[in-house]
């Protein structure tokens, strides 16, 4: 089955059928693909603001009504119980399982936020000729938990997470600037070269993800991650929050070119 | 005296001081000045959500923590209890006076947002040859309620206002180019050329401030308007709501050029 070429609506119906379970990388060519968290309404006015003081690594798309399973804007008739492929549940702070259906767990206090993903720029980053070397050797993105503070909110307060893309400095420029038309999904890089500047003691080893070639001549090149209300999670400690798996998205309904800026 | 070269700290020292209380048009030349909504806690997490969903007028720049009268990054120093040279206090939709100091009504519970103005981007606009005519005529900008609904949040609902500058055609596009370079001052036009259709009967008689001259050869320029949120609060009628009154802006610490994008 040819997913890239399938619409939003198309395959957000086969996960809540259960007949798609795995990494959404790649498909819906040309629409976005969302980070989810989910949290009691009590949350919700932090974290909101935790969004605004954290655009790099938390850029919100949209947020739902309190108890909506659905979006104003990226996913009308979504159901966001059931259309991710993997939920994590954490409960006061501990990833407690993996699950692909949350409608036991959605009261009517819920309310879902959809933050950015750095699938939509790597995709112009392909177009523009810079190397994407996890799409090349057909994996998972390689994600770092650092020792740099998130501007806090409220009681969400912890380090952020970066992903690593390796590219030499002149296509790390190019990519830069390419980036910075794409400030609704992380924006510019957080860094560019030295891992250790950001607490991270060996790049071979990712928190999340699977690592990467780094060849000769190129320099790691470090992006915000929408992973990171989940290193946060581990500090804040709310009762409940639910998240999508690494890697297994919410496909919404906007295309990449409707985000460019 | 010359406001235009002091120091926003000393601008609102003087403002504190009730030794400064008019328009703060052309005071402390190349810093940001923000439109104010001072709100009760129960209310900011609507509000909040009502900027994110509304960003053409209501382009959030700072939120400060509950009770607290100073801001993370626009002024870390401040009180906004005292440094706005008139505030408006508004009872359940409401205009019941103006004031200022509001000392007596900033409770624990208060949260104090600031939203982009309109005076940054004129800065461009004139430094790159687009006439503001209500910069030549002296005076406050011409601003105008539409019929266009704002995207609602929770209770707060109500039709945005924008504000208006008369230009060329070629200076239009010239301004809508510019301008996309600030989106968090409002961004490009809501509208370029009838009045009409934004349910403006009489573009000489402004909602607020005044009217200006429009030339022949030249139409009506229309952006988003941080008075929206005053014009919303009639609608939604909060039990109080505090902002700056029109041209009477909070002075920030930030500079014009670093909110560029």
């Amino acid at each position: 089955m040819n997913y890239a070429q399938k619409s939003p609506r198309e395959l957000r119906q086969l996960i809540r059928e259960g007949k798609l379970t795995g990494h959404t990388s790649g498909m819906a060519k040309g629409y976005i693909q969302a980070n989810v968290v989910i949290l009691p309404s009590a949350y919700a006015y932090d974290f909101l603001k935790f969004c605004f003081r954290n655009p790099k690594t938390c850029p919100l798309l949209d947020v739902s009504e309190v108890g909506s399973p659905s979006f104003l804007y990226f996913g009308k008739n979504a159901d966001i119980r059931t259309e991710v492929p993997k939920y994590r549940i954490y409960e006061h702070g501990e990833l407690i399982r993996e699950t692909d259906d949350i409608t036991d767990l959605y009261t009517e206090d819920m309310v879902s936020f959809l933050i950015g993903c750095s699938f939509t720029f790597e995709h112009a980053l392909l177009e523009a000729g810079v190397p994407v070397r996890h799409i090349e050797e057909a994996h998972n993105v390689p994600m770092y938990r650092t020792n740099i503070p998130a501007e806090p909110s409220g009681q969400f307060k912890g380090n952020i997470t970066v992903s690593m893309r390796p590219m030499t400095i002149a296509q790390a420029i190019q990519a830069t600037e390419i980036t910075s038309h794409f400030k609704n999904v992380h924006g510019t890089p957080i860094h560019i070269g030295s891992p250790e500047e950001l607490g991270i003691s060996n790049i071979n080893e990712p928190d999340y993800g699977e690592p990467v070639t780094i060849k000769a001549g190129e320099v790691p090149v470090f992006w915000g991650c929408g992973v990171t209300p989940q290193s946060v999670a581990l500090d804040t400690k709310p009762d409940i929050m639910i998240t999508h798996s690494p890697g297994h998205m919410f496909i919404t309904d906007i295309k990449d070119s409707e985000l460019s800026n």
